[in-house]
């Protein structure tokens, strides 16, 4: 049996990536209030002095799971961006793509963090810089999506709007599940947003 | 100089009605995770004692706070209907009516509220139904103050968007305060939800 010795670096990083994630769930899971860092090194299985070693206090492992998360939230609409079909119903499913990401844990886990950083100073430092950079690739890579053309009056507000719309959905969800009605919601948003684009400005 | 002896009762219900308001301001300025009976009665002038005997446990006041709330967001928005102006602009008006209420502090507490009950069994029961409540009463007022024929096809849809994209920008309003990007918003979608709810179905 051969053993290949991993290198430290690549050991350190895997330890900070498992923390990060772990703190991910957590926020899913048991959301701000119930995130603690022992929690943390418990589910990531790292013991208390290497996370303590890694991030010192629980800011410092929420600001980096807050870069963390926005990178996954990227690499998870990048990915289902992707594998949106052409066609004549690309609209639905473009709203579709988002509205399951809008719904998903990874906007959850946002979601507790933005809550959070409301009323956390040093949170919202972290916070609001990254979710702008989210929400300006989101836009981009929308306008892209539906083939927007945003010289036109209106087309950029009514991205925008589209983005808020299921960011809302998103919210309502986290209530209660409402699948049916959603669907029926971003049905009708599909034929609108068609038609919104495409009269004569 | 005559003094007025004020009912039992009624010191009471002012006592219970200061708590419930104390509480929903410290929502509203520290967050779930920084809203403690103690700080609540301190702000409401309520010895520990009167609190305790109202309300025994955080969980007691915050499920009278959440049905306390529901009461304030009905009134704050049947007041704000009634004072929304007739005419050409009145779509746009109504926009703004709704976008006011939900960047505003009673949405934020309400906000709170949500996030917390997400991960919280028992806050989830209390808050659940009333959500659902207060969402039936704006959607009627909202088809009221739009004059919308709901047996039109896709009309109902709209206006539950326009609710839900109302509600991701007061989410988006918490990170950010970007008054001058809703009201772009809110123009266009005035136009695009006018043109939409008047197209031969």
């Amino acid at each position: 049996m051969t053993t290949t010795r991993v290198p430290q670096e690549e050991r350190t990083r895997a330890m900070r990536q498992r923390l990060l994630d772990a703190c991910v769930e957590c926020l899913v899971e048991r959301g701000w209030s119930g995130t603690s860092t022992t929690l943390v090194s418990q589910r990531a299985g790292v013991s208390r002095g290497a996370q303590l070693h890694h991030f010192p206090t629980k800011n410092d492992l929420v600001v980096a799971a807050v870069s963390h998360l926005a990178e996954v939230r990227g690499r998870e609409l990048a990915a289902a961006a992707a594998s949106v079909p052409q066609g004549a119903r690309r609209t639905r499913a473009v709203l579709g793509m988002l509205a399951d990401h809008f719904t998903g844990p990874v906007f959850t886990a946002a979601l507790e963090l933005w809550v959070a950083a409301r009323t956390d100073e040093q949170l919202h430092a972290a916070v609001a810089p990254l979710e702008q950079r989210v929400g300006r690739e989101t836009h981009r890579m929308t306008v892209e999506l539906l083939g927007v053309d945003e010289s036109r009056p209106g087309a950029r507000e009514l991205v925008q709007a589209t983005l808020d719309l299921v960011r809302g959905l998103g919210l309502a969800n986290t209530i209660r599940d409402d699948r049916a009605r959603r669907g029926r919601i971003l049905d009708q948003w599909a034929r609108t947003l068609d038609l919104a684009l495409q009269e004569p400005s």
